[in-house]
């Protein structure tokens, strides 16, 4: 049973025509359930038994995706509900009473908490919140908080990555024969505001029992949330982009303009600042894989380091006495002595560098 | 009725000449009042009807807008009034006690919470404050702090942008059938002091009942706020301006003087630097839309880059042997040996790009 | 009365010749004053007459004043005295006992708040301090802790500049017809230790009672801080003075040497970097106005901008062919063909625009 | 004993046959066994021996190691067990009550401290765990969190560096007589999530006992962790690499080039914005000793700023007077003149250099 | 008589011979003693003489000192012991109970504060530590935490740098009247962990006492550090003195080898970058006194400019046409033209002015 089938139970009864329910009344009722109540044992009878509750996760809003850190902040509330028959009551003997509410604190709580949390166990929510209670013992409990979740980020293909973070809940304390989570397999999306940086794409609820020296009773919620990329796109890979572009025309810089030097320098210097760039929006994680844009500027630091080599050598041939025999490799390095036809064969070398990384 | 009204009575008060209010008496009303008083139940008779709570808002500063996070931080107090039956008493009988005032966890309070908190979904407001208790039962609470709220911001016309942020507030835990609150239209700006970055458009106040399968009942407030762009236009804007002016001087260095290629590689530089700069104070989000700031930069970047790249081509020319032909736009690309009055136009295709980009 | 002059007066019983005052004769005190004490009541027997509370500020240092943000962080005390009439005995029947010492927690406090804090509407200090009850019924209660307040920033002078924040503090939940705050005027400094970066010019204590719709009593204490500006003219104003100086320098350099360009655009990258400098010590506020550093920086930038277009055209006149005309006005820009005499009209003029933007 | 004992023990009784446990005899047991007992004193019976605490540690995962502020933070359990002789029962007496389930602050506890946090001497854990209690007296009790421990870094070999962290624990407040730590040497790591930048290499436990004035039993945990380096090989050490390369290029310029200044130079420049990069991943330590890339890269800009110094003599001596005398040291720096093939020995210095820094 | 000869005793007793000591015997002799015992009053019988409370302090490390925010972080415990009569027992009577061991907020403490904290005025350590309380009345409580203090930072002689930083103690709430404190003047060393980047040099205790309006019983705790500089001067200071060295070069470049400007320019901005880096680590303060390190840099600075100056009015006289003069003081800043033995002068200078910084 979940939990929107309770609420909806709740609407149902909200609109009948009972309009007798007086606040004494709802003391009496108070007051009868509670008397001998203790909150310390699970409200099972036969205590051999595991108790089942039900759990559902409302996401709100997807607050931010730290990838350096390795945080998910993820505003959200979980429903849980189950049976403590010990707080159930006729209605009809009392008024039409029918439901309460109370203070958390006051009745047994299966207190969740958050396998990997980034800040510390403590249970998800804080201690003030209310918890409604129907005659059948039915308990409805809504709890939650702005979640911080550990999730290894994947930037292999940033900025077009998409990072699947698993929220695993469970109820510390008790082994699975005592209580035993049960997760509706729907993300409920009602009150999901989108976010500016991340879109996202699928979210799913489902239970899992593990055995072993320390059994334990999970309940599981998929995020997965893909990066919108355009941001990241103008401002990084389209500046690198046409920065490698620059990097085979000092072939067809004349040796006589003396800048050859100077624009391999120039070139290679700015790789390395927009590499500072590329590094401050990157984990140091080698694992599951670093990112291409990495391998992409390397590659092309490497390219400029080379073209730099290659220039000094030209410029060394060019200036040598006509009496020394220049090098055959070197020769056909310079293009400035070719025709400008040749240009296009380079770039086009360049593009598909940049192609195959992507691919 | 709005606190505004319940301070006026308030005040109406205090101007009688009753001088006769002792201690002594103020205990006994205190005592009579809360014998048998529970905080657990709504204070309502009838608990059937939903309990209406008037809601306003004082907003007392605006301490920061965090573009990059996307949080506002507003410091500001909540009024809040409601009728607890159980708390009133005839001032007659009573030596002419006007109200009470006493700890704010003495009586049942509808605590309120923001629906997008940047920290951590706990009510609003401390647990130490007083409230004020009116013979009729009209309690009157004012609770409040630094709300420190999301809100996804539009930099689309950065620095020259404005922001829209609303506050939901909700009793958390109860109903729209248990719980209903009214809000106040108008914000209390009284004790509203000017923030040197941003300055106060409009705030109004609103609630709104939402259906479906969890019913809610919101107070919302909505605060806009513009940027004073002086700093940015400064510090960013100007230079960046100053900077897109240069650009086209390269076609009228002449090509002896072998510092054609250094200044189209220091201007490009420069923008990247800028670049950082700007994207300091800019969020990573491509959602609403991505400020035109990051377009311009970017596309002046595109425009120094081809300018590079025809300031080879131009010297590649240059220095080839006469009996090579010099392809036609090329030609054309080199303004050295035409006379200055072109300048003027390319001058103004930078500045209408400029103005293009504003508008 | 202040709170010095109690101390006085504690000091002047604390010399008497009384030895006979046992723990059994302090316990006995105790439990009759507290006899039926209720902390919930105003200790005024008229309760519709307001209680005075006398407050002093004990400065103990300035911790940080962070113009970013705006928040000035000073560790301080409160000291506050007031008249709890149930709290007397008569010490000559209760073998002398000259005054008590209990924790804050037993007895009514009128506790203070900020208004304007960095961090939220908490009391000013912590539940665990001790109060001390004399004979009379007089109370003194020290309260504090490191104090965070917004105070609005003007940088105008940096970094001559001088901040003047006011510490706003009040006894919310009650009205000024229920408690009084009476401000010391003096500011006590026995404990105060210099700051390293500030210099406390001023401290005075004043209170105020505003009227309307919310009538409040307010303690106000202004805070003076003036800042020992030697670090920042050692590290950022000097060495941008010698970088204005090499501005003009480009007038002189020979045309033939190839350089100006370079010389030029280096200049003109240096004013970026130290732009980026002095941001990040400034606050980004436009209001109550840009400091002075900012718009000289802006002015070099300019300045530095417009010699390099000069040094375009000059080179470009100085390439043409020689039937072409050279415009009169580059003519007279290009300083290296005149004398070295006209070098000092230039640094005059650079000096003097530093001159005027400091007045 | 080992907790997995007590685990084993627990899940052989949950497979008996036994369904007749109630709430109401779990109620019994309860109100039985905590008849008259009290928190304070320890559970044993003579107080002169000292109680024997097992304990065992569950790492759960490396979360980060912080290299600069040497603070490793380690989500980790820590299973406790020990015998409370008060609370035991007769199962067969109590209908077959196996355990009890309850809040630890119902019980006697040996808190726990970290000797070296980064954060507070607060005991590990929270306050709201639950212990389980069987029959022998025997309690099993899980606490932990995110333990943050300071661990001196040890850089030397950066990035191919291994961190040694112990984990040291003492039950604060009591003497080894009074209680005595046990640790279990195995690590359990059943829950452990591998690390994207981190390697757990090994983990054990152990316990000592100190003796001295304040004699002490301690529960020791070591982590080691290996850092996996591909990150920082890809975007610092190849880098780095690929620049020293060019470095010995500037040999091979041409003089008449006049590139060769702003070669030396720029290369020197890049090496500082390399070290910079460097920086902000090593510690400010020198102790135990300074990480090799770092004297490494002192080496590289002393060797560059060396050959800046070779290339001005160069200079100055080729542009001498034909009739001034050439130093001989100065001849035999100048490459250019000489044939290409002594380049492969200045590389092959180079990388020499490299290879013994790293060995 | 001092915290050490506490444990003395107490190892002297634990080793004697008695097994006696039962928990139903240690119960009854706390329920004797903490029969009508109340926390709030001072435990001396005379309430007229202060109480002496003995305070040493373990030093267990140095954290860290971060010398922007002038804030020293130090694990530390303080052990406190006094008398407390009413806490006394005859042990023949009670079977040989020794001591007893209970939580902390059992008993009247004498809280301790720090004046100068980093944080809040909160007293030292948590609430949860135990206290023992010896047959005499003799109250054995360690306390502590991670002391966060300001201290003002000194980095005259920054990278070699030695800082005095005081902890000073003081009973918040208590007169010297009532509460007195005694320091031992040993700070204890035993659990002094070395820190990678601090070296303790002493660190010693004493007790002071103010008169004054306010008097005032103090225990003073002074730490020296003195920082290990092989990390600064590796990183720092020798790139800055190799760069240092490079400056007076210039004057050795051939004029003709157009490479005379970059190369001051590209030193001066040099000099820049690096004084960017020293300022991360050095305070904005200009109290006690500035760095020599921001000297030294601001020193190169300016002389970087003169050789700029020197080097654009020597190349302007060497671009003259041939019949105008050049000044006589131009001609001799050029020394390219003179012989390569002047150069030791400049080099001597230069090192002379680093020599003269530094003593």
């Amino acid at each position: 049973m979940t939990i929107n089938l309770v609420f909806t139970v709740l609407l149902f009864i909200s609109f009948q025509y009972c309009s007798c329910q007086t606040r004494s009344e709802v003391e009496t009722v108070y007051n009868t359930v509670f008397t001998n109540y203790s909150t310390y044992f699970r409200p099972i009878w036969n205590q051999s038994n595991p108790l089942t509750v039900n759990i559902s996760f409302y996401l709100i809003a997807v607050n931010s995706f730290d990838e350096v850190e390795g945080v998910i902040s993820l505003p959200g509330m979980f429903g849980l509900s189950w049976m403590d028959e010990r707080l159930s009551w006729n209605p009809a003997s009392y008024g039409n009473v029918r439901y309460l509410t109370v203070p958390q604190t006051h009745i047994w709580l299966p207190y969740i908490y958050l396998t990997s949390p980034s800040k510390g166990y403590h249970h998800i929510g804080d201690d003030e919140y209310m918890v409604k209670i129907f005659p059948t013992g039915m308990i409805v409990w809504m709890t939650g908080g702005i979640i911080k979740s550990t999730c290894t980020p994947d930037t292999t293909y940033f900025p077009f990555d998409t990072q699947n973070c698993t929220l695993t809940v469970v109820v510390f304390g008790y082994s699975p024969d005592e209580v035993r989570l049960s997760a509706t397999a729907k993300v409920d999306l009602q009150f999901y505001v989108t976010n500016a940086e991340w879109e996202l794409v699928s979210s799913v609820g489902y239970d899992e029992l593990t055995s072993g020296t320390l059994p334990m009773s999970f309940a599981k919620f998929d995020v997965v949330i893909k990066r919108r990329p355009a941001y990241f796109v103008i401002s990084i890979l389209l500046p690198i982009i046409f920065l490698v572009l620059l990097n085979p025309l000092v072939y067809f810089l004349p040796i006589d303009s003396g800048e050859r030097m100077s624009f391999c320098l120039t070139v290679l210097l700015s790789f390395a600042v927009f590499m500072t760039l590329v590094d401050d929006v990157m984990p140091k994680s080698s694992e599951p894989s670093i990112a291409f844009v990495s391998y992409y500027l390397l590659g092309t630091i490497v390219l400029s380091a080379f073209s730099t080599i290659a220039t000094v050598f030209i410029l060394a041939a060019y200036h040598k006495p006509d009496d020394q025999k220049v090098p055959a490799f070197i020769q056909c390095l310079d293009l400035s002595k070719n025709d400008l036809h040749q240009f296009t064969k380079f770039e086009q070398i360049t593009i598909e560098f940049t192609m195959d990384t992507y691919n």
